[in-house]
């Protein structure tokens, strides 16, 4: 047997999030049934953690094993011709029997990209969240800094999904507690593009975790929470102090680390 | 009565053209339908000439006269909030009334990318031509510089639109015969990003035209046609010796001039 991982992009617009659900196409759905006809066999994929409905990666990592003896190269061609085109498999590599995409994984990167301007280019409707209003990048710099490090997450998790992390973690025999370790947590600024990027780092997310930190980065940079404001939120362990769930399309999985 | 200017992106892909059409979605009708709705009245949108359906545009151009008094900024947020978001309204002035859109284009400027990487991210699967072969740049940018002047584009008209070009030009009152000026015609190539851009201006395109020279650059590229055969094929005046037509998706109207 053979434990290939892929690396994979996705424009998520059209699907149900990562996860195989029965009647809703889904990125692993998707995956599955391309390998399937491949490979003759039905294959389970596991990524490196899911993505809710609309959310895009560039980096992907999943991981399948199999019996078949394709090259990695034509295993890549061949899934690629299968997949529909919103769907990309970037690299097909080799990995030790052990190897697991979900529990190995040591960090991971999103990315978070508001336009500013008026108007929304049509090339970017799909990528980005379209924001027309003023905001103070100043404050929003400030606030973000503050995320780094180990903090107790609670109030930036899905209301409705506290029980179901709960129930994740003790079955990765994790902490019960909420905790994550922000290891970077950036805003930048790219100047003629109105193009503001904000992008952390960290050993885990929770569900909703990155769209409601930057619900709230914005209700700082509009001026109605304080960056200093961002502490207390965390301490506070209360959702409802947090600002509101960003919208997915502007949020993509960059990168995950091993 | 007012003459109003419209400048309009839009991300072709879904739309069967530019031009209003009795059973499928065209952008000159999702125009006309949000001013209808607005203006409550059934306004014409003379554009500066038709794209083909899954082509893009950046910078379309038309106009429209009505005796609304809605002031301009007022009427482009009217629009792009009634308007899928596949189609933005970029700016609305207002123009002489006897400003045409059409027959006072002096020039437009198209782009055609394409993309060289062996697989294609899939941000940009919309808005490029995925060619994933080796394609010599040298060859390409010699051959693209000798479209420059006024030549008998004949040999890269749509086969079956001959006829219908013909046609319109009569009632243009210009030549019958198909000559276009090309003022630029330059292949760029950024390091790095694996897109070639071929970009033409012109005092006006026939139908094809881009794609069909895209589709002889690649030829040549290719090295089945040779750089100096271009000039062979426009005095030949038969579509037989150019390439085949370029898909519409790495086609974009950047600019109308006036």
């Amino acid at each position: 047997m053979r434990n290939l991982c892929l690396t994979i992009a996705y424009d998520g617009t059209d699907f149900h999030g990562w996860q195989r659900q029965p009647h809703a196409p889904t990125i692993q759905d998707c995956i599955e049934q391309a390998l399937a006809r491949i490979l003759g066999e039905r294959v389970i994929v596991t990524g490196s953690g899911r993505t809710d409905a609309g959310v895009h990666a560039a980096g992907q990592v999943a991981n399948l094993k199999t019996a078949c003896r394709i090259p990695t190269e034509n295993l890549q061609r061949a899934l690629n011709s299968k997949l529909p085109k919103s769907v990309r498999i970037l690299k097909v590599q080799e990995m030790p029997f052990t190897f697991n995409a979900r529990y190995d994984a040591r960090s991971k990167t999103y990315r978070y990209r508001l336009l500013l301007a008026p108007v929304c280019p049509p090339p970017l409707v799909r990528f980005v969240h379209h924001y027309p209003w003023p905001l103070n990048l100043g404050r929003m710099t400030k606030a973000a800094a503050l995320l780094v490090g180990a903090h107790d997450f609670t109030s930036f998790i899905a209301a409705d999904a506290r029980q179901a992390e709960n129930r994740e973690k003790v079955s990765q025999k994790r902490s019960s507690r909420p905790v994550r370790t922000v290891l970077s947590s950036r805003i930048t600024w790219r100047p003629g593009t109105s193009l503001l990027v904000y992008e952390i780092r960290g050993d885990g997310f929770l569900h909703h975790m990155v769209r409601n930190i930057v619900g709230t980065l914005i209700e700082v940079g509009r001026g109605k929470i304080e960056p200093k404001q961002i502490l207390t939120i965390l301490a506070a362990r209360d959702r409802s102090l947090a600002g509101p769930t960003a919208p997915a399309c502007g949020l993509c999985l960059v990168k995950v680390e091993y």
